[in-house]
């Protein structure tokens, strides 16, 4: 084992973020349904700033104070009192070019503040739409990195997870990897790469999100590169990295 | 899907067992590497029962009470104090036929007291040794199951994930299983299970193990049924099921 390289470790739920050495770490959020998705695409399509806030009530309140668009959901639907949903197609460069959003998500964003809060060199987010962004920075950076499920009120979920093996089989060479979560998702990755959207079907998170009629929002969710920007948080927001 | 059917989860790691209702559910508890294994081999070969024990001070303490052999190791060797190791291969019929054995193992043991103290209905314990015996227990049971992964100081592994997947993969049609995380554990068998030792080398555990001469236990440990008992906690200790 080339001691010289960073390591990788993959932490497939919120709950056991605890485990792992956040404080010298590039932490990646991945949260694919879809929040991580939505400010892929929304920075990708010219958003200034996304800024991610844990509560429905610290939106609304953030939003008025700063102008901005609010958007969340609660159950498949916009949350009262925001104005826009959690859909990544809901924020194409004519609506939100040059503009601020204000988002409130359950999982994704606990994350990200969990994370900050443990004292992590830097945190970025990554979804399918920013996979080649993502890596390239991963590689790039020379950094050890902790790659964050956000999973489903702490459950392990799959789509993050394949996200997660997604990095791993792209990054594998340039890190030291001793965690067997990073090998089950890199596995359970290749095994179904061929046919993402038909796994995908499987799991629990199709189910609720097909039951609000979101099949396009997650087939586009789980689509490479589609909106290939890198976002990192600064000061505040989440940006596209210079 | 059929909601007169019981309910089944995986639950991957210790750290993420409150996230799950043990008060309905038979627990099994999972470590294969090698607690687990070790429990099925000596209930096999005729051991009246196994006092599971958190610390060596209290394996050393019930073992001069009860005058039953001690065992329990630590990073690999027999713990100071114990008279024998953590090795299934420890205990043919000739040497452990009637007696009692208390064991100490740091994560097994662990999670078995978890379930334990809140409120399992059963806790069995499973290993590839015994998959046949615990799959048909389930079964028959028809009652919520949690399968409960020792993990690794809490962090997911890959040996205790198959032994779930390899679970889930013969009693699927049984259940009601709304779980990502027994499709991950599924899938990950399913894909793995043409050549389970190979990829075994590929965990972190194996590393950790081999490093100590144990590949042969590793082997034994990731054999179907060569201890097929059921072995259910009973009045403090795991004895065979009647």
């Amino acid at each position: 084992m080339n001691t010289s390289k960073p390591t990788l470790y993959t932490c497939l739920s919120p709950s056991l973020l605890h485990l792992y050495e956040v404080q010298d770490a590039i932490v990646v959020v991945i949260d694919v349904f879809r929040a991580t998705s939505t400010i892929a695409a929304a920075l990708y399509n010219g958003a200034e700033k996304i800024i991610p806030v844990d509560s429905v009530s610290g939106a609304i309140e953030l939003g008025q104070e700063l102008g901005a668009i609010t958007a969340g959901e609660r159950d498949g639907k916009i949350a009262p009192g925001l104005q826009h949903g959690n859909s990544p197609l809901e924020y194409p460069r004519s609506f939100v070019e040059g503009k601020t959003l204000v988002l409130t998500t359950t999982n994704g964003t606990r994350l990200l503040h969990m994370a900050l809060r443990n004292g992590a060199t830097e945190v970025i987010t990554g979804s399918f739409a920013n996979l080649s962004a993502v890596c390239n920075h991963l590689i790039a950076s020379g950094r050890n990195v902790i790659l964050g499920c956000a999973a489903w009120k702490d459950r392990v979920n799959m789509e993050d997870s394949l996200f997660a093996g997604a990095v791993v089989a792209r990054v594998r060479e340039h890190f030291q990897i001793f965690c067997d979560a990073s090998l089950a998702a890199e596995t359970l990755y290749r095994h179904t790469q061929v046919d993402t959207w038909n796994f995908i079907k499987k799991t629990t998170h199709y189910h609720r999100l097909a039951s609000y009629g979101l099949e396009k929002d997650m087939e586009w969710c789980i689509s490479v590169d589609v909106a290939n920007v890198l976002p990192v948080y600064k000061e505040g927001a989440l940006v596209v990295h210079s």
